[in-house]
């Protein structure tokens, strides 16, 4: 008797859980993965253990609670089956995923990139009007009976006439451009190469340094990889103009938060708007000494919308993958 | 010896001080409100006083924390000079003051219109967005250290898709529906009247139970008359969908506050999100039991750049009346 088909759901199924049903109808069966631990997970997946016959994998970084991070000992276990060729992931960034090791082994990996660009994006429009309002103060202060005499309109400014500058043109830097330039900001962007679709508003500046000179606010949208581990540091904090807003909806390791926090300690850098940080979910309480800063605890995605329409297009890679032995939102670094 | 021609200056200029001396630089002397109480203040406007010979009035709401609203009284006062025929109010709203009283007694009034529609559209953008993503909820979750555990994506929305009804389409209201028209949302609204300069996108909806009816959000941006008081009271509030969310940046008399906690306590309005109250600058405590509120002590206009935007605005009013005969922005009362 021929091994069932499974997918392995790492990570429970929220919102579309009746959809996943239909999605897999007559193409494998869906598992959820109920390992306690990484020990359990690596044993089911073992021939006869109860994830046997998996062919795909669906994961969301929840799952790192229980059996940690896709790392080389996963991969490798998951090379070790056989028949595991395809790793849905579901979220824009990837990096608990050993993306290397997976390609050494011959596994895809997919992500959700335009599922999330909207509610990131949002959220980057959120923290920039907050930081340029100071509206994260004022909220508090009207909650603890002061109504708005902490603030002043000193320092405060319109987004209308500021300039934005937006590292990483990917979908969410895009999106957020879109969003801003109705008010309008004039919006300047720096990446690895020009982005052929973007808008003609959307001004490639052709370095990082005159991305830092030109932007009031800046907002990173790069993913997190090796090389962009403190992309913005203290050298580039201080290229900035003094009194400038950083914005991050990436990943707080992209930013040196200790470069970051002397910035805002002596007015370099006049606030910060946040929804990642180096070491989740500790945040640095350094980083809420600073009144006037826009502290969101990883929002980006955390929307009804955005999750079920996440949770279907990570199904779909695996189904696709399934039928059409590849599905649409292959990994860049995967992709020839 | 032909009195001095005087502009008195009723709120302290903050960002255009330098500015108002050329402004009537060779037109009228600038002069401080500078008394201490109402009964001063009148003293002041007698023939012989440190106010004689006042032609317009620059006024600011601040001076009613010494002075008093402009009422029948002080209208009066400005009235028996004889000479002061302009009062150039500081903001979009202008209950405070008496304009009925200043018709009949021929006083022109003139508001800031155009100066506040940024700043206070952006307001609303920014308590739309926290309403809908329970963004406030989560700054104060990490704050107190929770990070994000009291928030789930269920009941959480992005704004894409969903729709804005605008209650009042004036250059405030129009500007939100330009910011919000980003994203896309569906953008539908009614006023007295057919805007005609609204973009085709923007749908007039005849009536206000169908405003109500078909708003995921419903945005306030009418005046506060005597026939807006209460506009959405408890019969327009149940009319709504039930979960739908409420955003007031006008002012706050202009809803039902009991009818509005009513429907926060039974669930039949999911959130608010105001900045402006009944009472200010008191808030009812109740509003505070919800945490999903998003909550602003009326900042809609606090800004550097706005805020210089009004006073110059307001002083120019001034300027054109008396070299012109008559200043841009009469209020529409007084227009024929």
């Amino acid at each position: 008797m021929a091994r069932q088909r499974r997918i392995i759901l790492c990570g429970d199924l929220v919102w579309a859980h009746d959809e996943a049903e239909q999605i897999f109808d007559g193409v494998a069966v869906v598992v959820n993965m109920d390992s306690p631990n990484r020990a359990d997970f690596l044993m089911g997946l073992k021939p006869g253990g109860k994830y046997d016959g998996a062919v795909g994998i669906y994961r969301h970084n929840v799952s790192a609670d229980r059996i940690g991070v896709f790392d080389k000992e996963i991969i490798t276990a998951l090379a070790a089956t056989g028949t595991v060729k395809w790793i849905a992931h579901n979220g824009a960034g990837y990096d608990q995923i050993d993306v290397k090791e997976c390609a050494k082994r011959g596994i895809s990996v997919s992500n959700t990139p335009g599922a999330v660009d909207d509610a990131t994006a949002t959220t980057a429009l959120y923290l920039l009007i907050s930081c340029l309002r100071h509206f994260s103060l004022a909220e508090r202060s009207l909650r603890t009976g002061t109504w708005k005499t902490p603030i002043s309109s000193g320092g405060t400014h319109d987004l209308t006439g500021r300039t934005l500058g937006i590292l990483g043109l990917g979908g969410i830097g895009l999106r957020l451009a879109n969003l801003v330039h109705a008010f309008p900001m004039r919006v300047v962007y720096y990446s690895r190469h020009r982005v052929r679709n973007a808008p003609e508003w959307c001004e490639y500046v052709g370095s990082m340094e005159a991305l830092l000179k030109q932007s009031d606010v800046l907002s990173v949208h790069v993913p997190l990889r090796a090389d962009t581990v403190h992309l913005v540091g203290e050298k580039e904090i201080r290229t900035m103009k003094r009194g400038s807003v950083i914005i991050n909806t990436a990943r707080g390791k992209i930013i040196d938060e200790e470069a970051l926090i002397r910035a805002l300690e002596d007015g370099h850098i006049s606030s910060v708007g946040l929804d990642v940080y180096p070491d989740e979910p500790n945040v640095n309480p350094r980083l809420l000494a600073f009144p006037q800063n826009a502290l969101l605890p990883h929002m980006g995605t955390e929307t009804q919308d955005s999750q079920r329409e996440m949770e279907i297009r990570a199904l779909l890679n695996l189904r696709d993958f399934l039928l059409e032995g590849r599905g649409k939102d292959l990994v860049p670094e995967m992709r020839r």
